[in-house]
């Protein structure tokens, strides 16, 4: 069912012909292009065109915003320091860091030439939602970083940063596929609505599965955003909601380097649970959810490929990996 | 008579009204535009523009070319660990890395947005110009690395790389102002290849400055390239005159960091002015320059534009700053 769609972006992807020369700038993009990933955005932006009767389209678009993600991704690496990316070596490891910034600002170029590519009436329209986003998840990104030397987050705060950092993206992707698609700007609107509902939902059910998931399903090492002194919304409600001590606990679990690991990881799991944090967490996401599928009621669209996004929607929501 | 154009970019710098939040993403930017420099992109693109007759529908165009530009500069600045610009301290260097790489692709972000306020018909065709040269750039910064490490390059490869690390934005410059102003593809056609020599000229004659230039005057330390290891056109040929003695001490020159920095410098000088490299490459400036009148003269535009475009050329080939 989703297949369809993933199948046509991976095609999409194998066929971009990249030049081969300069080979530094052009094989690290391939390369990371090649490491895969679920694909959701491109292809909530091609099944949301498909609902308004234009998939072939959208294609410019899905890659464009296929490839401004992982754009995103070789830089956020570089910033986080991270060494691998979908269990391979990120860019930055493999080559080195010039390598990284420049094959990231080469990736942007090409989502861009991308988006160009689809030469139809709504050009301008497709390029400002797009770029309106680019910015945004650059300000998300931003506020991320700056979070992390801040002491005090406020839970708002905390929705602001992942909203711009994650949420707009499928928004967007939603949106895209819409315009492109020439579907009514009522209709565009609500699909922006629905991907960002979606998206700040997902990115806080990624933030439980972090802590609580199962790392063999999840396939990221369990308690990174703690290790990584994240404070998501679980850790922001447990702040506001511990004793003293057990704020000093949670603090050296998201700061004190020189404690093993498990320790940090298992305190920090601890006072979360014994704080609700993430009873807190799941009512949260129960919020987003429902809007989510009440926005999705709301479209106007072919219903067999409603019923797609629909069950793409349950998938994504109930995911533990 | 480059003042008023150059006061048009400034006014737009000025009042590009950027958001004040993230602090650290956009104030780095304001920071980074405010540095200054000579503008050279933009005022072209403008004179293009105006040359046929419709300089304010360029606007766009010239301020995404200017802004581009600072893009470029920032990512430059942190590969090439420099820590000033414009004499003040680089954006990595007054706030840190992660933030010149996100305020770096901010402002390409912002530059694109630029291209795209130019709402005209012409739009498609404007920002396939300027992202096929974006890649190029992009390309060319990564064999200016490459070539660092390589021990041989040749005058050809050399060539190729600035013409794509520097000609092709002066190239698409006036290409995106003759586009936007709806001259005649032949014309756009001219006004490219005149970007193109005059870029050549231009990055070649900087390379002279560089070593030979008055560093009062250019504003520049002596010998930076050099220092960074930097084979130039003149540094390639000396390497194929001198002999091996020479060849030696023009490598250590080049790659011993354990010699004072002057010595490395006047041997270095001594070696180039003994081979005739210096001579060498004055002539292949005058090639450019030849070719870039002979475009210029081949040129059908507004007789009086055209006559500031002739004394912007001549002043841009003989500066000594």
């Amino acid at each position: 069912m989703i297949a369809r769609y993933t199948e046509l972006i991976e095609h999409e992807i194998r066929t971009l012909n990249l030049p081969s020369q300069p080979d530094n700038l052009y094989s690290p993009i391939g390369y990371f292009l090649g490491l895969g990933g679920k694909r959701m955005r491109p292809v909530m932006c091609l099944m949301t065109a498909e609902m308004y009767g234009n998939m072939e389209q959208a294609i410019g678009a899905a890659m464009g915003i296929e490839l401004f993600h992982n754009f995103t991704l070789i830089h956020d690496d570089i910033m986080d320091d991270a060494p691998l990316r979908r269990n391979m070596p990120t860019i930055h490891s493999k080559w080195n860091r010039d390598v990284a910034i420049l094959s990231g600002d080469t990736t942007f170029v090409l989502a861009m030439q991308q988006v160009l590519s689809s030469q139809n009436e709504y050009l301008p329209h497709l390029l400002k939602v797009f770029l309106k986003t680019a910015a945004e998840v650059c300000e998300g990104q931003q506020m991320d970083m700056d979070f992390q030397l801040k002491e005090q987050i406020t839970a708002a705060e905390y929705l602001e940063m992942i909203r711009l950092k994650t949420a707009v993206l499928l928004g967007c992707s939603m949106k895209m596929g819409a315009i492109a698609a020439g579907a009514p700007v009522e209709e565009a609107v609500k699909c922006y609505h629905f991907g960002e509902s979606l998206g700040l939902a997902f990115q806080m059910r990624d933030d439980y599965l972090d802590l609580f998931g199962n790392p063999e399903i999840f396939g990221k090492t369990q308690g990174g955003d703690i290790l990584a002194g994240k404070k998501t919304l679980m850790v922001i409600h447990a702040f506001q909601k511990c004793n003293s001590k057990d704020a000093e606990i949670l603090k050296a679990a998201l700061y004190d380097k020189s404690m093993p690991d498990e320790q940090r990881i298992e305190n920090a799991k601890k006072i979360i649970k014994d704080c609700g944090s993430d009873v807190y967490l799941h009512h949260e996401i129960d919020k987003n959810v429902e809007t989510t599928f009440r926005v999705l009621n709301e479209i106007n669209a072919d219903n067999k490929v409603l019923e797609n996004l629909r069950a793409l929607t349950n998938q994504l929501l109930t995911r533990e990996a």
